[in-house]
């Protein structure tokens, strides 16, 4: 049973991995080919960039790009070359919340971009809220006299699975300074219903392997038209290329297994709220019976569970071994807890039914009384 | 059969096949990940990058990358930023042969490249050699007064499997003019025995969904020592992770299937020799017995062939139907001519034994025949 944040949403259906055999070979969807990826009708890529994604997104224009931090960088060093080198109306600056993902500063990084991070409510809860927003955007106009590139929102993060306070205030204000706005949906996107068109922001960006049941590496950019005509303009060499896009992307299986999970992702996302019931019902029994403390917002609403765990961290220095929470999960069939790893884990309830939830808590008890027994 | 060019060498073996599918989930090399995709040694990717990949490239330092193009790409931007932005010291240009690959151009153009194409020998041998890019590398100098940032060098080209005269010479002279030098070999890594060391130029470029029997997509960057270090920097914010690759690049199957397939690699580059033996058998009775002629060098050293065939045009001509040199080839199973092209086709032999040669040589007099009948 795997228990793995980053992985537990990106499990293939088992009757999809069957399916996708023959397409495991190169090239396997170019035989078609009308000269771009994102036209081709056998398989239908065509339909999946052009109608389900961009329902599914709520997004005016979809592209398949290698993953989220590709998404980001196609963002940003596009936006860069057309606001900071050729018109020099941005500031050659993004503002990210303090809970941000590493992959998304390298893409910041590798695009010439400085970073400004938010402040968080910081410990236990690490809230981001519009206050915070406020503080950075300010900063950076004080000090460029320009508004910053992007403003790029985690919804939710990576740590703690947090949500930010108020996102379509922060999306709004952000606007308001001149900013363009990005959403980081690589924990949402094919967990839960999310729309760019709601949110009212320009990009959004999902990850196929980390919440759309896909095999890797496969990620979803989604634009708003006018953002998407600054990213995706052709090559003037070959003009039925997108020169961000390098002509074609994800030209392989990873493309063909989105198409054969859609029906299940839309199915899926409606199930959102059990998820987060059942992942209430564990934090809540951790904290309560097993003196687990989760951290980030309270009450929590992601399957993503980022825990405190001392007891933990105690027996593995009284067994002066570190690697014993993993081995001892492992022999009880959980996979997914860092190996090495005992005074936080991250742990998602993701794949998990009610029963085996509580399983998972039998498993950690058993652990802890392994620990005192000694 | 395939006989499809960018396929044929991309097929992955049955029995690597079936040992893919429990790696199908996103991430599913990510278990026991210590902060970098080329350091997992469960599966074995350090080892593939550290002493595989080196060993069968001649390179001294190895990256897996989405694809050739991503590969050209993080080339031509990393070296932009440090000799173009930073030190100033070359001219934003690379110069390519005559025959180079549009993903190439569509990389330099992402990086604000300017494309300086040598001439060829043109109509019907299109033939490139060390005199082709003297004289662009004098027209870079005497234009800008610094010398490309890149000359690359297609090896071999596909448009016509044709090899560079004198590639030696080559990395030689634009060594000397001071221009970096990469190696488009997406054609060859995988197929032939290619080395980086013995060829001298700072960077080659493999395509392991089009050359090396993977599923994609996924590409392999090999780089001299000092060239590696100028690509490979480390993040100012996250120093485990290289900023060009976005700390990761391919975090999933692809880069299994490659593990699994460098045996296989190993043996079949061997067979090379057989490979063009067979490839000159098929066009010289193609040629020969039914009138076909094949473009680029003779003779000719690649799989790749590339055939001017005026009489299945004057057939679809005559039957009003441009698709039916496709379709009577599918109906005798052989999969890989373009559908609607009829003037020139592009085959491979690579899959074939001597048998399947002489029945593809026999589908397509059937076919000329055919046409005849009318």
């Amino acid at each position: 049973m795997i228990v793995d944040p980053i992985r537990s949403g990106g499990v293939v259906p088992e009757s999809v991995k069957r399916s996708l055999l023959e397409y495991l070979n190169g090239y396997s969807v170019c035989m078609y080919c009308p000269g771009d990826l994102h036209k081709i009708t056998k398989p239908n890529i065509k339909r999946l960039i052009q109608v389900d994604l961009p329902e599914f997104m709520g997004a005016d224009v979809v592209r398949l790009v290698h993953g989220a931090r590709e998404a980001f960088f196609t963002v940003f060093y596009a936006l860069f070359k057309e606001h900071v080198l050729t018109r020099g109306d941005r500031a050659p600056v993004i503002v990210v919340d303090g809970n941000t993902h590493y992959s998304l500063e390298l893409a910041a990084e590798r695009s010439l971009l400085k970073i400004i991070e938010t402040e968080t409510s910081g410990y236990p809860l690490f809230k981001v809220g519009l206050e915070h927003y406020e503080e950075a955007l300010e900063s950076v106009v004080e000090e460029h006299g320009k508004p910053p590139l992007v403003t790029c929102i985690t919804y939710p993060d990576g740590k703690y699975g947090n949500f930010p306070d108020n996102i379509k205030g922060i999306i709004k204000l952000a606007r308001e300074h001149g900013s363009y706005t990005l959403i980081n949906a690589a924990y949402s996107i094919g967990r839960m219903p999310v729309s760019l068109r709601d949110l009212e922001a320009d990009f959004i960006v999902g990850s196929a392997h980390k919440s759309m049941a896909c095999s890797g590496p496969l990620g979803v950019l989604g634009m708003r038209e006018e953002a998407a005509s600054l990213v995706l303009k052709r090559s003037v060499r070959h003009p039925s290329k997108e020169v961000e896009l390098l002509g074609c992307t994800v030209r392989g299986l990873p493309a063909v297994c989105l198409i054969m999970v859609m029906p299940y992702l839309r199915r899926r996302v409606k199930e959102w709220e059990r998820v987060v019931d059942l992942a209430r019902y564990f934090y809540e029994r951790a904290e309560r019976e097993l003196g687990l403390m989760l951290l980030g917002e309270k009450p929590h609403s992601h399957d993503l569970l980022h825990f405190e765990t001392p007891a933990f961290y105690k027996i593995s220095l009284k067994l002066r071994d570190r690697f014993f929470l993993y081995k001892e999960l492992k022999k009880r069939g959980i996979i997914g807890v860092k190996p090495g790893i005992t005074k936080r884990i991250k742990l998602s309830t993701y794949l998990l039914n009610r029963e085996e939830v509580d399983y998972v808590l039998d498993s950690l008890r058993e652990i802890l009384e392994l620990g005192e027994g000694d």
